[in-house]
């Protein structure tokens, strides 16, 4: 624990946006100092109801995010968001000329929207936007919303973290389809169909409502329910968050929310403790022995199964 | 080594279909047999050319890869097509009397199509994908062809790890731009630009021109070229079929074929040890610790940090 450390979480526990930017950036690089950070931040967590906020591609959730920030700032509550949306304006920035459509909540002293990167070999993504929302926790923000693209397992974990999943469909034909496919269905809390102007809502409801017959229930007996919303006209948005309010008040109720707690902490501790081993387990000495391998498994003598097997003995007698 | 698995062995190597389907279902259900199996199979691999087709939902992955796997079935060469993508009508079957369009080359004696399934707590997707294709390598299948849906870290690892890596887009505006964001420019051997007869394919060209100029040069002087192509009406296959043919030229050439192949074999080997020591980890008696320690976390009494640094010190003194 350092003075500079020290300075850092005192900074953002005054919701100091600078350092809370640079502490998240910390954690995206991987810093060893944000770990030391995020410790003394931890007592300071838990306060915050956190919001994920997932769907296809399209389905129109950074407008959605949006509108439910505004709606959250005329209570004067504050927000942080996270996107991990490749396809959200959120992260954007202007590209090439591409003058990607700005928020209209991004200059509000209220909000932070923070955007993290999708790729990269760096890994860790889900822990990563994980212990950023630690930070905006720290800081006293009462609402962090996750906004996610519900394709790939890192972005399905992260919406998962969340108290209130929300999955956000449009009324496109197979958009429902697809969407169970792509195991968002099992996560939502609630659906909301955006554009529900569009041709086909009413019938991407009832598609929606038949899947969610076969859904595996759980013990408790919360029904999600599938909500309208034209979000770039903020019609559904009241509706919205009052559900949102619904669910929560279910959850503390029926001590749930504790429960998903802890399962999250415990899905969050797993990872960190992977990543500590395979920072051990793959030193310069054991690369070595990888690369020295891998021209046998080439020539067919011998397999990558083998080898995997022989450097898990090594690394067993080394530690 | 069984002498079941031994048959199987047998049976796979002379592409017995029901033989290599339970191979691969063994595979996705972390049979450990199915390892067992694996190394056998291993000194037949390596034979079959592997191309990824990748791209945003949406884009025609699955009736190009239709298209080219029809081509290559006229040059009488054998083709497996592995679809790890939610969106894809290959991974189908009819939901709920939603009849999926079938794939017109599913009857095909020379052709083995098969999905892997991308959810689920089971993981190890692309370590999973690259097993079931070299189940069809050994099998004896000229061609494997991985399709995957452009968005999510496995996915991309998935395509990354072929021979040729085909990047397939359509001319809607911002879907350069999204590409790039997903990473999808960077793992492009080349572009097709697929429902090249819609508005805005001259742009869309030019717009993933321009993208290329930032890309990161490799050692390599490979220029990625951009394709125009109309799958549904068969337009633009053969052009990119030679342009493979080309990609495959150029990599044999100049000594990069076997330098990748050894890349992903390492990629590979570090995905299995990783698995391996997770499987040691998570022992019973250490998930109880980490349970009993989840409610000092909840308190704040603990940060998860700290708690795994914890176990990961008792693991390194139990192994």
């Amino acid at each position: 624990m350092t003075i500079i450390s020290n300075n850092i979480t005192e900074k953002v526990f005054n919701n100091d946006k600078k350092s809370i930017s640079r502490t998240i950036s910390k954690i995206e690089t991987g810093n060893s100092n944000s770990i030391e950070i995020l410790k003394e931040l931890h007592k300071n967590t838990g306060r915050a109801y956190r919001i994920g906020i997932t769907g296809p591609p399209g389905a129109g959730k950074s407008t959605l995010t949006n509108q439910i920030t505004k709606f959250y700032r005329q209570q004067n509550k504050t927000v942080g968001i996270i996107a991990v949306d490749p396809t959200s304006p959120f992260t954007g920035g202007a590209l090439l000329g591409d003058r990607v459509r700005m928020s209209e909540v991004g200059c509000d002293d209220g909000v932070f929207i923070r955007s993290m990167a999708t790729r990269g070999s760096l890994g860790g993504l889900s822990r990563k936007t994980i212990d950023a929302a630690d930070v905006l926790d720290a800081a006293g923000y009462d609402i962090i919303i996750f906004e996610t693209v519900g394709v790939g397992q890192s972005e399905l974990d992260i919406a998962k973290a969340a108290d209130t999943t929300i999955v956000v469909l449009i009324p496109e034909s197979g958009d429902s389809i697809q969407a169970m496919k792509a195991g968002l269905m099992e996560i939502a809390d609630f659906f909301v169909l955006n554009k529900s102007d569009r041709p086909g809502a009413d019938s991407a409801i009832t598609a929606i409502r038949t899947i969610l017959m076969f859904r595996n229930h759980d013990e408790n007996d919360w029904t999600p329910t599938i909500l309208k919303s034209i979000a770039s006209e903020n019609v559904g948005t009241k509706e919205i968050a009052d559900e949102i309010e619904l669910h929560k008040s279910y959850l503390l109720k029926n001590c749930i929310f504790q429960k998903n707690r802890q399962k999250n902490y415990k899905v969050r501790i797993k990872e960190i403790v992977e990543e500590l081993i395979k920072d051990e387990l793959w030193k310069d000495h054991r690369n070595k022995s990888l690369e020295e391998s891998i021209v046998k498994v080439t020539t067919g003598e011998t397999s990558p199964y083998q080898v995997a097997e022989k450097l898990f003995r090594e690394f067993k007698s080394s530690v």
